[in-house]
Formats: structure tokens, sequence, C-alpha cells
């Protein structure tokens, strides 16, 4: 999926070094071949860069995008009421189709606000997934979300069944990891088959850890131990683990967090509405972790806003810190971008640099929420509208320009996507 | 001010009592005439409302709308750093045209994510920002920052003057506050020759209260009393006080709040920023008291985006209880305009409801973000972007229409507000 070249003139332009200045940004083929001064090229195609913030794709590390299909079905519950009455009956319905549509919707909604890359765990049909990642040439960390409380063996077939399909598909924008689901769904034996089978495959590990006390003290009751105890002692962390929300942590859990590099995907917003806690992320990157950010899904956020996500990030460390020195606006879009891909275990994406992938967003700087147009990284992190993302490209290719999509038909999409709706609350 | 009347057909209504259906909305001059079915209205402007939530305007009770100026240009430090290095030297500088041009960009971004109404206080040339008000069309409740360490009693005197010269102005669309500081820049004295002044206009004070734990212990320290105890006895909460912040409270102080009736102006997003703390706003409001919400100035939040801000409240009021429960879709929505509208003192404006104000915002619901459209009062609480503001009507008045402003012209404002950064910042 290479377009040839592209040239992006007089962009205001983030660089690796989190410096900023206003240059060109040569792309030949998938990667980023210069920054600085083009004068011409041939056979290029031009993007006018011209009052747009050129920077690297944001990347969402923790969401369930077909639940975009669940998005304000149901609100301001308490977790299990959420879950056993509205969720999981509206789930049991699903069809291929909606997995399809309701990831579809998602790709839609994250490109139009500037998000290049995601990591997924869902159910059944994560092939219909990897098809949207195809398709819309977004680039997708996939796993099988795997619940052992029935058909565990069968489950995790369909796991090892989608990475021998996808990983490395799509030109190399899939991946494919393992998603045990939590510790409070698949018990220790479950997770040891878990790891042995994504060992033999070399695949790595997409878990929900630690996310509320109820889990915490679940573990403590079932096991005598806690969620990162337990799992340290299957085998799974060997493999590298992206581990979503990591909400209530003892010192000692963060201990083997820092021994087998766990990477973190924080998702505030989420732990926010479900009052599920605040995560200690300060903490965490204080000790060398990787920190990316999540969404989570759209029935819990509500929405894909990677912006609102990293702000949010910011925000609640500082608060919960009483350090308004806690993570900078340069630092807060590092949480939503090289973080982010490290934290998918994504190589050579997530700064502007050359040779790196070319996953870069425009944003449009015209907007008030833009002015003065003094500090576009404080702009982008603290005040900017994420329907500012004007211009997309993932690994060379433009998939959206002028806030127009070039790969998906959002119209259709969207008509598809409420018909399965329909469908699934008739 | 009076535009005829406007039948806004078909359009999916939010009413009073917080229930939703699609009906239409018939506005004659600057009140709602009926919202029903309405077939034919001879010489009204029709507004196609189909695919609209139509919603009241939001009302922003705290902010100081020429600080756009200052807008991310310095951020992440501590609070005194912050002001004696950064802001102050250049609001030192600030001239007449600045507070004009600021508060301008300021309504333009107001308008252009669905604020109608909004509470400001500043230092000199208030009587700029209220031409600002008149000439936008928008709701405006100014009053003149009083800081009482030096030329106190000449301040006093502008704002006596912009009470009479603007109060009730614009069509009634200006209320004039009277605006003592905080009780680190206002002593006993001074506030009581305030109360005393602004109590022969039957003028309402507007003030920033109990925001850090340094003010807390600096009033402790200075008075032996907390900053409500110490203000409860200069006369001013007699008047009718609109209070911002509200972060740091004893129980003896909600109290007085109660027994004075006191208005909170909620600000969690600059709250959060610098790291003041978390205002227990579920406590004021079991407790009855009326609590908006405001973006606080664009130096510290850092934008006037009420969509986020209102958010912002819920996620966290929501992880502050640990309760999912704490503050649903519909209240989340209510923060942002009735309480609000109660809050800056507004009479017949917040709800939609026969014979008060024609305040609405329509909001187009096509976008990604409102899929599916089941639930728009959760959608727009907790998914949508304040860019689906398409439509904004205040008294009557169309100030925007397919985002399209029509009381501003936001190029011109765009390039003088800039022209004004440029010569502060030389």
């Amino acid at each position: 999926m290479i377009d040839g070249k592209i040239l992006i003139k007089g962009a205001t332009v983030l660089r690796a070094e989190g410096t900023v200045d206003v240059t060109d940004i040569l792309i030949d083929g998938d990667r980023i071949a210069k920054i600085g001064r083009c004068d011409e090229v041939e056979g290029a195609t031009v993007i006018d860069g011209r009052k747009k913030f050129a920077t690297p794709g944001l990347v969402n590390a923790h969401t369930h995008a077909s639940m975009t299909l669940l998005r304000s079905y149901a609100d301001d519950l308490a977790l299990m009421e959420w879950l056993n009455d509205h969720i999981w009956p509206i789930e049991a319905k699903m069809r291929r189709e909606d997995i399809y549509w309701g990831a579809a919707l998602a790709a839609v909604e994250m490109i139009k606000s500037g998000t290049t890359a995601f990591a997924d765990m869902y159910g059944p049909c994560m092939e219909e997934v990897a098809k949207v990642v195809d398709e819309s040439g977004m680039r997708g960390v996939l796993s099988r979300g795997l619940i052992g409380i029935f058909d565990g063996d069968e489950k995790l077939a369909t796991n090892v069944a989608l990475y021998k399909e996808w990983n490395g598909g799509a030109d190399g924008r899939v991946t494919v990891m393992f998603g045990p689901h939590a510790v409070y769904t698949c018990n220790p034996d479950y997770l040891k088959k878990i790891a042995s089978e994504a060992s033999k495959l070399g695949a790595e590990i997409h878990m929900h850890m630690n996310e509320t006390l109820d889990e915490i003290n679940g573990c403590l009751k079932d096991y005598g131990k806690r969620p990162f105890e337990v799992v340290n002692e299957t085998g799974l962390l060997e493999l590298g683990m992206l581990a979503a929300h990591c909400v209530h942590l003892s010192d000692d859990e963060i201990e083997i967090m820092v021994e087998k590099k766990v990477r973190v995907a924080h998702n505030p917003g989420s732990n926010m509405k479900i009052s599920s806690g605040i995560a200690p992320i300060e903490k965490l990157i204080d000790r060398g972790l990787t920190v990316g950010v999540g969404t989570d899904g759209a029935s819990s956020n509500n929405n894909l806003d990677m912006l609102e996500e990293i702000r949010l990030a910011t925000l609640l460390s500082k608060v919960s810190t009483m350090s308004p020195l806690s993570i900078n606006a340069l630092e807060t879009l590092r949480l939503g971008t090289l973080n982010g891909a490290k934290a998918l275990g994504l190589k050579e994406v997530g700064e502007l640099r050359e040779g790196f992938k070319a996953d870069i967003v425009l944003w449009d700087m015209s907007g008030a929420d833009w002015q003065p147009n003094y500090n576009p990284i404080s702009l982008l992190a603290y005040s900017a509208s994420s329907t500012s993302a004007d211009t997309v490209i993932v690994d060379g290719k433009i998939l959206m320009a002028g806030r127009q999509l070039k790969t998906l038909d959002e119209e259709k999409i969207i008509s598809e996507f409420n018909r399965c709706f329909k469908r699934l609350t008739d």
C-alpha cells in the first residue's frame, strides 16, 4: 500500500527532539525520507502544510472498537448492573456483521480525530476488525478476548487462528496478541495454557490488570495474592504484556512490572466514569515503565477521542499528585504518540524522524482554539479540539485530507452501523 | 434586537422536564412561544431541525475572557512562578484594545462551542467586554476584578461606573456584578467598602473563594478564620454571591454557603491543571446549593469549551466519590445550562420551556461521535465534540447558523487578536 512520494510543504513540525519549526516533510513509500527544506521532488503529491501542525499520529493503547454499537446505551450505573442488565444481553445477540460495522464506525471516528493506531480486544470474529484495519489503512494490534469461564479452549483456538491468519497482515499493519481478559475471568491454569500457546507463536499479551478494588479483593480471596503476583506465576509476563488500566497496584506489583517490562495502557476517562480509581501513572513513569493512553470502549467512555484522553491523563495526574509540574504539554503529547507506539510494540512509529514510518497528522491551526498561535505543543495538548485533525497519513498513505476520508465510505458505514444497532435493540 | 419569528422544524428537543422528543420550536421575539407541532407560521424564518439536538445554550459560570491572549503562553509551572514571571508582566502591558479583541476572540470560541452566556471578571476596561457582549449577541455577567493592594478606591469607582453604564444594557443581556478578586488580595475593610457600594446599587458579587490550600492557610494566618468566615463578616454575602472555585471548604463554611445561598462556579479543568484540588460538588449539590460550571481563563485551562468542562466535572465527581451514580448524563447537561443560568442570576434562561428566553443550541448529530443516535442526552454529555454546535440562538436572534457566525467577523477578529498578541510579546 505505497502511494509513492508525498511532500508536505511549510508545515509546523513537531520533531522527535520535542522542538518545533516550520519546514517540509518528504515521504517516500511508507517512510519519512526527510524533514527539512525540499524545493522540488519529481512526481511527489504536494500537500500545503501552511497553518498546519504536523505531529505523529495518535495511538489508542486500549479499546474495544466494536463497542461503538453500545455507545450511550447505558450509563451512570454500578458496574455489575451495567454489565448484567445492559451490556451482556445485547452482546449475546451480536453477529459477525456487527463486529465489522462497529469497528468500521470506530475507524471513522478514530481517523477523524487524529488516531492512526489502536490496540483492540473483543470477542468472536476479531478477523472482522482485522479487515477494517486492512481496508482503513490504520495500524491495529488485535487480540481475541479470552474468558475462561466456558469454552476456554475453543476461544483460545480462535486466537491462535487469528494470529496465523493475520499477524503481520495488511502490509505489516496488523499485529496479533493474545487477550486473556482478566484474572477474575481466567483462572491460573487457563492463563498458563494461553501463555503456552502464545509462546509457541512468539505472540505478546494484552490483558486487563488491576482495574477495580473488587478485582483486587476477589483475587486476594481466591488466590491469597494480588493480580500481578498471580499472573507472574503463569509465564504470561515473559512474553511481553500490554496491561490495561493498572489502577490499584502494590509496591511489590510495581516491582514485578518493572522487572518484566510490562507496558501500561492508562484509561483515565473510563477509570473516572466507572469510578474504578486513579492510576498512579506519575509513579509508574518515574520507575521507567512505558505508559500509553487508551480510551477503552465507547460503551464506557463514551468516545474514542485520544486528544481528550491524553489531556485528561495529564489533568488527573496534576490534581492527584497536587503538582502542576506533573506531566508537561510535550509529555502529554508523547503519552498519546511515542509511548503509545512503544506500549503496542510498534517499531519506528510514534515520532516524526527520518527513517520512521510515515504516520502523520496535520492539525488545522486556523480555529479560535489555536489562537494565539504561539506554542503549538501546548495548544494541541491543552486547547485544541480533535476535530482540528485535517490530514491523516499512515504508512505513507493518505487516509484523510481536508477532513474527507479517502479509504472508508463514511456515509455507508454510518448507515450500516445504525442498521446493525436497530436489529440488536429491536 | 428581536428577529421576529423563527420556526425550528422537526428537531430532537431536550425539554425542561428532561425528556426528549422530535418536535418543533416556535420563537417569537426573544422568547420560546411554543414547543410542539407548528405546521405553518406566517413570516417565520424556518430552520430545518432534522438530525439536530435542541438544547438550552451552555452557560460559562466563570471565566476571564480577554485572557485568551495568554492561552498556552506559559504552562506546567508552580502558581506563583507562572503569575510573577509570565502572566503579570504581560498583563501589565495590556491596553484597551487588548481587552476588546481578547474578549472578541473568546466570544467567537464560545459561540462556536455552544455557549450563549458567560460570567466574566477581569481588570480595567471591562466596558470593552460589555461592547463585545452587545455586538456578539451573547449574554454577559461582567465584573471589574478588584484587587485592594493598591488603587483600590479607583478600581471600585470603575466597577460603579461599569454598573451605571452597562447593567441591563444590550437589551438586558448585560448584568454587572462587583468583582472583589479574593480574600488574599482584598482585606476585610476593602471588602466592606465594596459591599457598601454594591449594596447602594443592588448589585451582586462575583469572587474567587477557597481556591487553593495556600489561600486557606494564608487566611487562617492573617485573620484566624477561613475565607467564607471572613467574607461573611463583610456584608458581601447578603448581596448574593457567585463564588468561583470553592475547592477547600470546612463544614462550617458550607453551612454559611447554605444559609447565604451562595451560588458556586465549579472549575474542574483549572483546578486540576493548576493542582488546586477537587471541589466537593456532590456534597454541595446534596446541600441544595446551586452549582454551575466555568472554564476559568484560557491561560490556565486552556480553552473555553464548556462541553469538555461539564464532562470533566462529572468524571471528576464520579472518581472522587468512587460512585458511578454521582451526577448522571442529564444532571451533567444541567450543570452547564440551568444551574449555570441560576448561578449567574439569569431569569427564565437555561431550559427549553414555553415563555423562557430563546437561548438555544442545535447540535449536529450526524458525526461518528453521535452514533448510534439512541440517547442524545448521554451522547451530548459524554461523547460529542463541542464542534457539533451547528446553530446558536440567543434572545431569539441567530448568532450562528451552519457553523457560520452571523454577528461577528471571525476572520477579522482572529487577525486583530494576533496583532495585539504580537505587540504584547514583542
